[in-house]
């Protein structure tokens, strides 16, 4: 049992000075009790949940954003193609180096928990590991390394399209049967502990059937889905289910706050009311949404409804939470011509209105009692530098403004704390050399093995 | 007279391998001469230029993203107002403070020059200063100090609106006549040397009538112009002129290379046909235009029709070239739902067109020959990390898509040379924290004298 002091904290709703908790033994805040205290400074907010990602692309960041020699256009589906060629060269060995570098990247950007999205289950030629589990393993060490907060969402992934069989290039991702994947599910489910969740995925509407989708539900743990990211997604669900893909979801499924639905980029007024009423959060991705051209949710309709947010950094073009928030507010205020969308009056500055939620709403989304500093829950948490430029002349009422709008130069996280232990101090991960070298390697080798 | 041997350089149009320049006594790159040459490692590519910005408002980055509790909703003209109040407390010393750290904040970035479109001419109370040109004195200053090129734009401003007198918050930026404007701009005109240019701005046409416009286009030098940023400035002038912004502007002004049109972010087909016609440069500013919620500029159609862009951190929100470019390439994609839309058949690599494209555009604007890597033209050049982590399994091919578009982490910018002088080195402006400290000081009280 350890005790920090924070001299400015940022609680559930608001700052407050001079604040004071244990730790417990599962790395949990709880009220503080009689003994020595570390004394933190600077300007500490809860950690921020990834709440959606998959880790293998980040090897492939910047190497599709070159228009292809044949195409007219490119688009997401072309996009998907090029990841698709990359996932097929990725052995754990690999996939466990990526996520590791990827994870410290995350942490250094004030990232304590992520949910990791994971499709890649099978050898190169579709069939199974000798453990079935073998790539999923490769992701709780990562994560284990490096300190972060997991939960691992297995996904169900058996068709392409709503009636189309999958491609070669997606044998990698298949289980024809809920029942081998529960099987799997069940192994990895014996895995969790203080710093590990486990829940599952249904990678789409378009990749799991109704019936398929009905079964998955019996399975316990936080349920994550892509959905309404693409317009033809739209227009091929409408086709065959005579509902959009939010629509037909929440008529048919029992969703509620264990859920998160992915991007639902497109999607109605009426559409935005349901996943409010739901429970469930919807999980934005704004850069890599951008980068791959999906459109921009309405934020300010599922606010004012009461909807609950996370970010998640997905592709992982971008890692930095900061972007992420500000890309999510600038397209809203390029879509209404008005500022400070997602503040109200209840919550003025944008900055903090926004780290508040998608913090909140991410720790409903992974499982763990994470996403804010109270006790009963995690001791995850950022510290940010004062004497950063960007944080020069800011007082409680605008720093978490300043720190995420205000771009350019170095990060204001200074040292970051995961389950009551410290990752990252002064802006460096404990075991950030060794585990870029691993990382270098590793790509170099992907890079020559891709010609 | 020095020289450099750059192992990879990003030339006009391509990467070369192993390419010599001479620096001659105006820092200028030259043909190659017999003699000892400095050996540059890394990726080195032209310095961006900063087409377009407004020093003093770095010190309220952060502090206008919070709702105002008597406001229903925020908007551009609200964010104006509190960019009134900072800009009348401003000094001459606390102007090339503020302005002397956002150069090095911009030079650590990669921005090796800068257009000031400087428009706080006179005492809070609206008398000239002893010297009318103190204020424009102190830009030159910070820029001397830090050793960023400068184009130094005095702004001609007059009016109100378009029917409307300055109001007293405006009274610090007013001119009443060309005439006495025009002897502030010789007497700065002697200011020009090898890495300083002065030329002028008018505001917008909300501030300047058509009269003094055309008194305006005697002087000589670069010409700027803020034009069509807001959609009431576009309903004000069809009310007023009977013709949209840009139609007006270039139907009724010689608006011919030396132009630079400032955001132009509300304008039709014909309107950007026009514009790529002209010749003249069109200045976006995607992280100011997205903070301040003008809208999304039609880039594809302009390129297409070959038109001419550059960037500008405008309120410095952000002071990331990267940002800029990935900003304006998200916008393009969210609004059409493709990927890679400013690459062509010619530039495949959409960050490398861009990068290219802006920097050469950038010193068209701002009348210095910057701007592109080549004999006759200025020795300002970023050298990136090798090593940077978003750097790691790329080739010429991606180089500069991974370096604008992965984002997240310290950036790959290492060394900056500007005129043919280092003035950034491993990441860190060789003045960094004399300058820091004095920025620090002015915006504490600054602060404080704001309440």
């Amino acid at each position: 049992m350890t005790a920090i002091h924070l001299r400015r904290a940022l609680l559930a709703e608001q700052w407050a000075r001079g604040v004071a908790f244990s730790i417990d033994d599962n790395g949990l805040l709880a009220p503080v009790v009689a003994g020595p205290t570390e004394a933190i400074d600077g300007w500490v907010i809860p950690g921020m949940v990834n709440g959606h990602g998959h880790a293998f692309q980040r090897a492939m960041a910047g190497l599709a954003e070159r228009r292809h020699p044949a195409r007219s256009a490119d688009s997401f589906w072309t996009w998907r193609e090029e990841m698709y060629r990359l996932a097929n060269h990725i052995s754990p060995e690999d996939l466990e180096a990526l996520a590791a570098w990827l994870y410290v990247e995350m942490l250094e950007a004030g990232y304590t928990a992520v949910a990791e999205f994971h499709y890649v289950h099978h050898q190169p030629d579709g069939r199974p590991y000798a453990d079935p589990a073998a790539m999923s393993r490769a992701i709780l060490r990562a994560a284990t390394r490096t300190g972060i907060r997991l939960t691992l969402l297995p996904v169900f992934y058996a068709h392409g399209g709503f009636t189309e069989p999958l491609r070669p290039l997606q044998r990698r991702f298949a289980h024809t049967q809920v029942s081998e994947f529960s099987r799997v599910y069940e192994a990895l489910r014996t895995e969790r502990g203080p710093l590990v969740e486990v829940g599952f995925a249904a990678h789409s509407l378009r990749a799991v059937w109704p019936v398929e989708l009905m079964q998955l539900c019996s399975l316990p743990g936080p349920a994550h889905i892509h959905i309404a990211e693409q317009r033809a997604e739209v227009t091929h669900c409408l086709r065959h289910h005579g509902q959009r893909p939010v629509d037909w979801l929440l008529d048919h499924v029992p969703v509620d706050d264990r859920w998160s639905l992915i991007h639902a980029t497109h999607v109605t007024t009426e559409e935005v009311a349901k996943m409010a009423a739901s429970g469930a959060v919807v999980g934005l991705c704004p850069t890599t949404e951008g980068n791959l051209g999906d459109g921009i949710f309405p934020l300010a309709d599922l606010l004012e409804a009461g909807g609950r947010i996370s970010i998640g950094s997905d592709s992982h073009i971008t890692v930095d939470p900061r972007e992420e928030l500000r890309l999510l507010e600038y397209g809203q205020r390029l879509r209404t011509h008005a500022r400070n969308v997602a503040a109200d009056a209840a919550q003025p500055s944008t900055g903090q209105r926004l780290w508040i939620d998608a913090a909140r709403g991410g720790g409903q989304s992974i499982g763990h009692p994470a996403g804010a500093l109270t006790a009963g829950r995690c001791a995850d948490l950022v510290v940010l530098d004062p004497d950063n430029p960007k944080l020069i002349g800011h007082s409680e009422a605008t720093v978490l403004d300043a720190f995420i709008f205000s771009s350019g130069g170095a990060s204001p996280v200074r040292d970051v704390m995961v389950g009551g232990q410290w990752v990252v101090l002064d802006g460096r991960h404990r075991d950030r050399d060794a585990i870029f070298a691993a990382y270098r390697s590793t790509v170099e080798r992907l890079v020559k093995s891709r010609g």
